[in-house]
């Protein structure tokens, strides 16, 4: 695994917010908690036509001339997530869905993606969708929805870069709330 | 239609559930009862090159070499949907957007698309996003939003395989709540 | 700027409403207004190849042979957004995402984007993923969730065509409520 590290590419996103819709309705008052906590790591390898065993996501779409920041190159993934650091250790979730670079004079990418939870602790899906603004330090994704333990839920996910080494591999720490 | 069925695949997917969030405001008091149902069909028929005429739904880019399970194919789509499981039946809607496969080792999709309404009963548009885990027998998806007669709409939709004869054509059951 | 315009097709879309879900919970009574309105204009100009200094967004996918008009054409963008109808006012945001044509007998559109607000005014992002059914006068997109001064937003985006120059230039007219 070293090896690959050592040729990966490494961006460290942290922190991942959720907190819970909580509905009211005359018939059925839905008391869940208003937040909940998750810390997780999100780990991407992107496909480079030989390390089928080892990557996680695969280039779709072809970058186009309009300008030099990869603009619509897409790439859809299904991911590791961990509650650690390390790639090999077990998954909890899956992160499933896709991103495009979508800037001409800089590096910016937009993402629409599942956490698919299938644990002990959770089960079900939450579905993510946001512009991913690179320049900022860090930024804010919508969480829009979700089903199983996640069902109905909205709120936030903070990422942030910690480690970068271009587009090879890269890691996601999320706090849940 | 007799010819197409038999040189078509099958998929029923079934359940389909709504919860409409019940919105409380002082000024304007929302409510809705906090669950509809429906049970709809929907069906997705791949164009292969040749059938214009019955298609609804057109591959947008190539499957990637990352595993053997058509890994980064996008299909876009506009289907039909039905109150029973007749293709022919007069639509009460349209399911319009894509999905494309994202597994490496096996079959497993991801959902983002609008069910267009626009019959004596329904007007508006319901949008959903999820992953779709091919292997679970009934799966949910997440109903993250819609306009008219579905405004400020959540939920889950819970769909069900019930034939298979490929990628070729599917059948959604939906029961719309 | 002229000469783009003569040469540039105009859509102009108008109203665009988002109401922001009011939560209620015991722990926590969330009392944003019900509404908020912005009335804003969004500039799309497609790449041709050469006008790279004009250009917003791009062409990523290959029309397929499903009918005449684009269908799986699929364009990523990231347009500036003004607060009036002139394209070279300074940007309040950006409209970032991607459309694609989904219709085998006429034009029509799905879109997902984010709208990236960075202002004085506002700072966050807006979500928002529905058809964009083209041969209504006005219609409504789904806002599904956002972040910052937009966190937990919910609501609907009216639009409407104005102008129409082909796919090359449009222009939306944005209202949010």
């Amino acid at each position: 695994m070293k090896e690959l590290i050592e040729k990966s590419f490494f961006i460290l996103f942290s922190i991942f917010v959720i907190c819970q819709s909580v509905l009211a309705s005359k018939k059925s008052l839905r008391n869940k908690e208003p937040c909940k906590l998750l810390e997780l790591y999100y780990h991407d390898i992107l496909f480079d036509g030989t390390d089928l065993a080892n990557a996680t996501s695969a280039q779709v779409t072809n970058k186009t001339t309009f300008g030099d920041f990869n603009f619509g190159m897409l790439v859809v993934f299904d991911d590791p997530v961990t509650t650690d650091q390390h790639l090999l250790s077990p998954p909890v979730a899956r992160a499933q869905g896709f991103y495009f670079y979508d800037k001409k004079n800089g590096y910016n990418a937009w993402f629409a993606f599942t956490m698919a939870f299938n644990s002990t602790q959770y089960e079900g899906t939450l579905n993510i969708m946001d512009a991913d603004l690179m320049v900022a330090e860090t930024r804010d994704l919508s969480v829009i929805g979700g089903t199983g333990d996640f069902f109905m839920t909205k709120g936030i996910a903070t990422i942030q870069t910690d480690t970068k080494q271009g587009i090879k591999y890269f890691r996601l720490k999320m706090d849940i709330k």
